[in-house]
């Protein structure tokens, strides 16, 4: 037993619903409740069984209640969970939480069921994150990341990639220990061919990262160009296209600051033009100035010009003024079905990137939206399955491969075992830290600091 | 089987959180649950059992889910119903119900689980009302009333009433159907009894609305007075006294335009004075009218005056100026501390129930406290727990009450047998409307539509 003290805390949303549900664990879970709970005696049921009945205390009834019981080491944390399901009144979960609380529970900090879980080795670090992006998943390629990383598939792969470095390192280590006598227990060609399949299989991970990274956060597109140029009618023939989230339960899809449209899974999420559709202008009345600051913010510019009104130098002119970024441009020709195929090529002379639409009749709009799947990239990810989509697993990886490309240099020179065991330590702390085989205390708080309380 | 169908919603509130519930209820429940859920098979399980699995189809994983089984008529509605505890994601929540959906389950009405409840006579219409009050509850005092109500207290009393008129009713029709013969089956002087021990028990439930709705919709109470009376100070005094709702979970007590303070168990919604307290300037710069229409939103006045600057017919004229209202103004006379005996003993001749309080030093806030407790005449209920809190209730009561004196206002001028049936027949309806006993199909979708999607 890992944990002493018993916590609670509400495992729904706060606010009023039909129910709500109250969460206890800890070695103290079942007689705190089968203190307060009437008629039955729940120290004498089973596990994964659901009582009806009352919280009372002191004369007192709090509500009518359905007791969920869950007996260690067959629930979440592993430990003894009891969930109330009470009436979806704030007031009424407050004051049950407050009887629990006086009676000696402790009130459950962000994350400390999921961290109790991970702590009793329910699942390792990189399943315990992916109940929070589980949780915060809003579009289905997201949902389906997270969950393919909640039930396994990523830590699976991590865990293998780790064992084959550990035998790697240890046949190293050997060596080490056998420093006078100068032997080569590791093959230094076995090991190269080692270290490459590590890389084979490290480096598209590193790589599915702008499409885990996409389809988790969202990719932020911003559509600028000059005044007329069409940019609201291109917005609304987008919003439009695919409304994929048409929700009846508050708070999916809007954000004060910005649209969001779902694309082939993937949440695109087009930062507010509304104060420049008042003004309708972008390049001109708002200053190149502006309109840097917005590209600043974005993951995609589209940029938009009026086939009519506007000349290609034009065109050159103000992409030149978006300055120097390092994001894709997506260029597109606006109303190309009110001029001739002659004015539209001296367009595609200049600039053969160009995309062709007429936002106004939907024409050349799934040439855009391949062109913003392209950049996320999801298709040319070649993981099977699995994405990364956490920052800091990213992070973590990136330096495993760094580090093995710079064993791999070492092996190639001749380099000593000693540097390249140092190197295999470093390379092994990484990844240990993603699935939480090596963490500390700071890094778990941060972790799961980050979670909703009652999870 | 009343419904034939298999309806199903999300049960707690929308939003982020650790979980959400979603219930399905129905004939088909368990057969559309079981179809998308692995690896068990539900159709095989015991009720009230909980189950951990996924929720599967076409080759999608939905979401990790725990099952909760509840088998006719073991369940709230007393049809079989499925809850899904899933995670706490909008996204996968609406998933997940779509899902349901195109399977052929209906999306639940507001209210629908419960009216499914009372139509299976689970309990009875003011039981099922009392679901509602005990969610929107948000004091101690509201919270307790509304269970009270939900575990049928109040329906057992009005069911113990209404058989008793009953009895009435039958024998007066009874002479009726032998009314050639002019028979008196219904002894009169036993019948004037009976209505009399009916208007005994009636009379007091009818009176215990005040108190029910002060408790269940709180005291709208509003504190006027001259600039620097000291109405800021009194309501910080107020404020601080007893802030029985610090809630930790958002939502619970703060409205835009009201503080709410909780006395004696009992919500007093002291109307907000933010804009009174930037100009300080009630009766004069506001002008009298606005200082009405702020008294005419409340169901208490406090008037406050300095007993510094003020003269006794300054606060004749200033009620006077609140014009005629018909409820309840606390008189205060403010900074008593700063003045001598004589001084206010010049406004107690002429305002003998004046309340003598310094707000500043909290001096005789126990006498306003009792002021504002006696108004509301929770002490004066002689009800023994039940209170009446719904206004639909009160106005049958109240019609009930009326119907009676009549009847005994008819008896005791002799009256024939068949005005008093009449009579009798409407009492009955009254109290049969109350706890559904009669009912239409508008009542209900009246009641039920004002309860949240999926209770």
């Amino acid at each position: 037993m890992l944990f002493q003290d018993t916590i609670v805390a509400l495992a729904t949303p706060a606010g009023v619903g039909a129910i709500g549900v109250i969460r206890l664990s800890g070695p103290n879970a079942i007689p705190l409740v089968n203190s307060v709970f009437k008629p039955k005696d729940l120290s004498k049921q089973s596990s994964h069984t659901l009582h009806y009945g009352r919280i009372e205390d002191a004369g007192r009834v709090y509500d009518e209640v359905v007791v969920s019981l869950y007996i260690a080491p067959k629930s979440y944390t592993k430990e003894d969970v009891v969930e109330i399901s009470c009436h979806g009144s704030p007031f009424i979960q407050e004051s049950i939480i407050q009887l629990f609380v006086e009676k000696g529970a402790r009130l459950a900090k962000a994350g400390e069921f999921t961290q109790r879980a991970f702590m009793h080795g329910a699942f390792d670090l990189a399943q315990a994150e992916a109940v929070a992006d589980v949780i915060a998943a809003d579009s289905a390629a997201a949902q389906a990341a997270a969950l393919h990383q909640l039930r396994g598939g990523f830590s699976n792969e991590l865990a293998a990639l780790r064992e084959q470095l550990i035998h790697f390192a240890s046949l190293i280590e050997l060596e080490l220990d056998f420093g006078e006598e100068d032997v080569e227990f590791a093959d230094r060609k076995d090991l190269e061919d080692l270290v490459n399949q590590l890389l084979v299989a490290i480096r598209p991970l590193v790589a599915s990262f702008r499409a885990g990274n996409a389809i988790k956060n969202g990719v932020a597109t911003v559509i600028v160009g000059k005044p007329n140029a069409g940019k609201s009618t291109l917005l609304n023939a987008l919003l439009n296209e695919d409304r994929a989230i048409v929700s009846d339960i508050a708070g999916t899809t809007r954000d004060s600051l910005e649209d969001t449209w779902v694309l082939g899974g993937i949440k695109f999420r087009l930062i507010d033009t509304a104060g420049l559709r008042e003004t309708e202008d972008v390049i001109e009345a708002m200053g190149v100035e502006r309109t840097q600051a917005w590209v600043k913010k974005a993951q995609v510019v589209i940029y938009l010009a009026d086939a009519v009104t506007e000349t290609p130098d034009g065109y050159v002119e103000a992409i030149t003024s978006l300055g120097e970024i390092d994001i894709p441009v997506i260029k597109l020709l606006n109303k190309v079905d009110q001029v001739n195929d002659s004015q539209v090529a001296a367009f595609k002379s200049i600039i053969p990137e160009l995309i062709e639409i007429s936002a106004k009749n939907r024409m050349g709009l799934a040439d855009l939206e391949k062109a913003l799947l392209d950049i996320v990239g999801l298709d040319q990810v070649s993981t099977g399955g699995t994405l990364v989509t956490n920052l800091r697993h990213y992070q973590h990886l990136l330096q495993t491969q760094e580090t093995l490309e710079s064993v791999m240099r070492g092996l190639q020179v001749g380099l000593t075992g000693d540097l390249i065991a140092q190197d295999l330590r470093y390379a092994l702390h990484d990844l240990g830290e993603i699935t939480g085989q090596i963490s500390n205390d700071d890094l778990l708080k941060n972790i799961f600091g980050k979670f909703c309380i009652g999870k």
